[in-house]
């Protein structure tokens, strides 16, 4: 800690004042937009109708946030330093538009809002209002890679920025509300995993306003000397700036910000120097009034300092004439008529005191990462193909060849520096450990030398914590790179939330001009569901992927490989892809392999399609379509045809496989949508579809309800039936194996029942000799675990 | 911090030595489970044939979960406590079955897994075996209330098992690997909201063992100096044990835990005779080696005190004459001759040092938490019923009156401390207030005079983060409690994994006849996406209950009611059911009341119900359903009548409301689900069906697309359209909006659009009135917000 109680007297006078004065103009800005419609200047006494009839924003956290931007700006001009400003209290929208306003990016952005009175009154009024802006930070205010509307996920996103930006600094505002998160709290390790050699630098400051919606904070009625060790305990090095007399908070504030980038100096000048030392960051812990500069009271009761400061402290002011009153003379203690000109404009005294050009935080370009994103450097997946001389000859292990995809792409990007992988310590688990040939997993605490594939300088980034590994991924992304996240599927469910917030980021920044592309969020979810046999039912959960069909058509991709191959060229696919999130499930075990280079390409591109190969009906008219997606559910629908071949070799069986999962939608739903006679051309108009999906079995029910033939439509998948036993037992349960997949396709086929007697009972019999088998042995049936496709291609 | 390099010697030679063969005894078994099939004892040499053909379980966390186990026995016989094992480290499983089995309860519990040698055989057989038992700790596993397969919750589970339970100790072991998670790392802040007068005690054991599954843990490889600041921050006092010797780990932790209950007695006796201080609870930070005792190299490679003990040390014992020889070297290394008797039982001496009774941690009751369940006792709701002349004559806030209802919930249970309720700093804001009318909000940290409802005695539990509140309330019940999470409906999200979780919980629990059912985790998710128009499109999302609905039908409930009235029925009934989730969603905004409380009755019972009173086709068949689900949807719904009833006089429209949303699913697929003449008694066999439905539309087609009449439904839902706007316009914005819905009843009867020309005109013109409007003013038109249902009942 420094001592900041000592007399401090970085700034002089002059700059104080300029200081002081900046940031009245934000309060004041902020304050206009919650309030008012027109006036904005305040030229003329203010009465109700200058006011809005709906107050809708946050001004508690607002003084504080504009409070770290001035003096943000200070530090930048002082040092000629690359910030961008993480605003984890997204609440504060008022305060980050007002300063992007101020340094003149705003109007950059968008002109109509211009630096005039004009401009002046259309920023008043746009803020939450119809057809304006939303009351938070968000994709629309420049600057910004973080919305803040759920909290949490701040110092990750900041983290995620600084990756591979060795000159970048986040400063990452955190509010005593977030810092209560799960999500936040997990997040203070990332330092762990922070090279200051090549990567940036991460400043949190930790703003103890004290008080939440209604309560207050739990940080914020801490003693200094617990919030000290408790950072100090995570490797940090916390300043303190404590107090609310604008005037000493000023030299404080300055102080500290000087003594934290001297520190970030020390500490990246030593470490590219190749100095190992024992890193302790900095951090500042901000203790400033929640609504300061605000109403002290309103209506006898305790406001500035309190959390009836959160929202809009005086709430009333159309139909309550104090309240008018103590918003005029609110508003006035900023002297607006000393901080802007008679057009409106910024005094220039105060516009000097904003960095220029991208040095601004408004424009950084890192903010709009889509703008500096390179696309990467593929290498060629035919190349890693599996060899598969006819279907289902030879076995692989789908993600290991993945693997080898992806290792190639980090060697070839490797001096790039724009491409990593994240995972909650399941690289290798997941059998993507090829990459481990070109790099290592992130570590910067001690190693042992024991140790394997583990160091500073690695670009698979391991934590035991998905948040984390997506938070870090989406702050990666926004400032313009690449990445993949490989997770077991049932515990993707863990970031759930973090998914749907960055499908919102990006549905809206889609439809903004300004906000250049970026790449799209890939996840790989494998140890799936139906190979969780030996884990139980705790990690059986293929239902991530119901979520992500909520999301907008034009956002969301859903892919189910079925072999290597596929996988291969989803991969390739989705790597190059932008504004997008892409899930693709694949299995991580020994598997029977399908489709040979070529017609994997042709299949994928198609994203649905016969397996003429597979079926019997060839050409023709099926009598019964076995469709299926995912690979398990292949393999079981394939063994299943197997037998119905072997046992009615009359039936004219068609197989499809649908590797793009959004095919299954009408094309006026989804762009990959199938039109109508594609769709019907696959499925049929009226036979019965025996369909064995990966996932929730009403999914499908969900995508093709509109489709012709979906009353034929019977669909089998996880219902929600598991424990720890035999992968083929897995499927037994949720009757989505080869037996119930034959015993259904002859129940639904009209009239074959009763000719089909005989082989209805053996399949029975088959259950009850895997059932006894398994109970016995502890393992699956050698023909079970040998069956191979026996038909040459 | 204890020193613990002192010399120990807090057990006597002979305890120490009973404690160690204790503590081999269950290591003995663990691997047992593990590894065989046959030949329990090693009566004879070890044979291929004894081992289990696939080896699935974890047993790098188990010693140390043994170790800590048969330490808390002998505090249990020694000081008389009641304590409950929460294992974090749910791999262990091996670990907390081989613990209760040697108690006697495991047998006790599952008369055919006795102890006796074909008792031994069985339990090892039956570990991770098809038709036996999970390889985790589960609800299968006596004295377990914590699965411990998705990581986070151990510490937030063990709070809401202590929380009203103040002779309670939770012994709460956090894996290495747990602790990186973010859900763990924000619930040591727990402490803030425990009062020691009247709740029990939580002591947490940080167990650092170093690594993961192939890496190791930032707090495994961090000092202990930097560990114990971290700790110490946060309230804590922590006590390091750390080494390898067994016999100088044995007098450590024996030390270790007399000092930390000696510190808990302390801090209870004190705070119960009512003398204030600040607490600084004990907690253990156990550092053991990974897999410890077992293998110490495994083909040359390090695998005790390393990730490559994490499963199972010896992977190829069958395949490998090695491997074999090494698993009987570990396996002999316990001496079992000296453990068990030639009859497999435990000899006396040992089976004399595990508690007795129900002070066992494998049967205390709190464990089996439905065991101590007592039923609420209820207010009458009826006398909490808003006034309702007829339908659409008053407005009200159906949360608000909710809240009355709570609050006599809080008030009748108040001296049986059995009803708390949860929210991340949401109560007021969610409009239950009332309820500060009995009780505060719990708060351990400094209290200001100027704070509102708090307080240390407080049975409404806020704190920002809602993985708190599930975890907590999840403890709360699995201790046979009651209590209601109230959240943000967007927000909820937040906790999706947990639910899941939850949800397999209860799925697996309730097919245990000796687990009795506890208190259903009921939801009240609200501030909902129609009335997030004020924070925009980060806060609006609706899609958690199509996560509920891939849930076991048995296991979950989806509720929409449309006023107050029906919501006061839904929460009645809700409070008064078992082994269920059920989920409640209603807005806390003034709005139209429909039911009277006898017709509210009525149709809550039903789930679903057509309101001749708001159709005009009465009893008749209609020429249009106008179907909605949830309180907007609803009066949207209504206005849409109106209009149309204005404009169309002649139009024979069928209003029906759902209120369980699974009275829309077949009845062979849900309990609630309506058989099918019921269901088309509803919505007709042919007619259109314009649906009007809270959440994403897909839902509704999920639910329905087996009804006869399904292809007829045109459902209107949230779109994933949505900013900071007025509330109408975010109904516009989705096209669920009464213009909308009319227009769409116009377009759907077949022949109307023709004849009624005028009144699409006038409903266009109306959405660009109401887009100008605005725009312009930044309000609902007063014609919006000033609708009222015109006609009388």
């Amino acid at each position: 800690m420094v001592d900041l109680n000592a007399e401090l007297k970085v700034l002089s006078d002059a700059e104080l004042s300029l200081i002081h004065r900046y940031w009245q103009a934000a309060n004041y800005l902020s304050v206009g937009q919650i309030y008012l419609l027109d006036n904005p200047l305040l030229k003329i006494p203010l009465t109700r109708d200058h006011v809005k009839p709906r107050l809708l924003g946050h001004w508690g956290t607002t003084p504080g946030l504009n409070f770290i931007y001035v003096h943000m700006n200070r530090i930048i001009n002082a040092r000629d330093e690359n910030v961008l400003y993480v605003c984890g209290p997204g609440h504060g929208g008022p305060g980050m538009v007002a300063n992007t306003y101020l340094e003149g990016v705003y109007s950059e952005v968008y002109p109509d809002v211009s630096e005039t009175e004009a401009g002046l009154e259309k920023l008043f009024r746009q803020f939450s209002f119809p057809g304006g802006i939303p009351s938070h930070a968000a994709p629309e205010t420049p600057g910004s890679i973080h919305e803040g509307g759920e909290l949490g996920y701040a110092i990750l996103h900041a983290f995620g920025a600084v990756f591979d930006n060795p000159d970048l600094v986040a400063a990452c505002v955190v509010g005593d509300g977030e810092a209560e998160t799960g999500p936040l709290s997990g997040s203070w390790q990332s330092i762990k995993f922070l090279n200051p050699a090549r990567d940036g630098a991460v400043l949190p400051i930790l703003h103890l306003n004290g008080y939440k919606i209604a309560n207050p904070t739990v940080l914020g009625r801490m003693d200094d000397a617990d919030i000290a060790k408790i950072f100090s305990g995570y490797g940090y090095w916390p300043i303190f700036v404590c107090g609310e007399d604008p005037q000493l908070m000023h030299q404080a504030m300055a102080a500290a910000l000087d003594k934290a980038f001297d520190e970030i100096a020390g500490i990246r000048k030593s470490a590219r120097a190749g100095q190992a030392s024992s890193v302790r960051w900095p951090m500042i812990v901000l203790r400033s009034p929640k609504g300061w500069t605000g109403p002290r009271e309103v209506d006898g009761k305790k406001v500035e300092g309190f959390w009836r400061s959160h929202q809009v402290p005086l709430s009333n002011v159309r139909g309550n004439a104090d309240h008018l009153q103590q918003l005029e003379t609110w508003m006035r203690s900023y002297r607006p008529s000393e901080l802007f000109d008679g057009n409106g404009q910024l005094i220039e005294e105060l516009r000097a005191l904003a960095p220029k050009g991208d040095k601004r935080m408004g424009a950084i370009p890192v903010a709009n990462g889509g703008q500096l994103r390179k696309e990467l450097v593929m290498p060629d997946y035919r190349a890693l193909a599996v060899d598969i001389a006819s279907p289902g000859a030879v076995e692989a292990e789908s993600t290991r060849v993945m693997g080898y995809l992806l290792r190639e792409v980090a060697r070839l990007n490797a001096e790039t520096a724009n491409f990593r992988l994240f995972g909650p310590d399941e690289t290798a688990s997941n059998r993507l450990d090829a990459v481990f040939d070109v790099t290592e997993r992130a570590w910067m605490e001690k190693c042992e030398p024991y140790d394997v594939h583990l160091g500073p300088d690695g670009r698979v980034m391991e934590v035991l914590s998905e948040h984390c590994c997506q938070g870090w991924l989406e702050g990666y992304l926004l400032s313009g790179r690449h990445g993949l996240f490989s997770c077991y599927e049932a515990f993707i469910h863990i970031v759930d939330s973090m998914f749907n917030q960055h499908a919102k980021w990006l549905k809206v920044s889609r439809e903004l001009e300004w906000r250049a592309p970026i790449s799209s969020l890939n996840y790989l979810l494998t140890s799936h569901v139906w190979r969780q046999d030996h884990n139980g039912f705790s990690h059986q959960d293929p239902g991530f992927v119901d979520l992500v069909a909520n999301k907008k058509a034009d956002i969301v991709r859903i892919y189910l490989p079925p072999d290597a191959n596929t996988l291969l060229w989803v991969t390739d696919h989705c790597l190059r892809t932008y504004d997008r999130i892409n899930v693709i499930v694949a299995g991580k075990q020994p598997a029977p392999q399908w489709l040979a280079m070529d017609a994997a390409v042709e299949h994928c591109e198609a994203g649905a399609g016969i397996w003429d190969w597979a079926g019997t009906a060839k050409g023709n008219e099926p009598d019964v379509v076995m469709a299926c997606a995912g690979d398990v559910p292949t393999m079981e629908t394939l063994a299943a045809v197997d037998i119905l071949r072997r046992e009615l070799p009359d039936l004219a069986i068609r197989v499809v496989n649908v590797v793009d999962l959004m095919t299954l939608q009408p094309d006026t739903e989804h762009p990959h949508g199938l039109p109508k006679q594609q769709f019907d051309a696959l499925f049929t108009n009226d036979k019965p579809v025996i369909f064995a999906y990966h996932g929730y079995p009403y999914l499908i029910h969900r995508l093709t309800y509109a489709r012709t033939n979906h009353a034929n439509m019977h669909v089998r998948g996880f219902k929600e039936e598991g424990t720890t036993t035999t992968p083929f037992d897995m499927a037994v349960m949720n009757e989505l194996d080869r037996y119930h997949l034959a015993l259904e396709a002859i129940r639904r086929v009209p009239g074959l029942a009763d000719k089909a007697g005989h082989v209805v009972q053996q399949l029975h019999d088959k259950l009850a000799e895997h059932h006894r088998y398994t109970r016995e042995y502890g393992e699956d049936m050698p023909e079970i675990t040998g069956w191979r496709w026996p038909y040459p291609a």
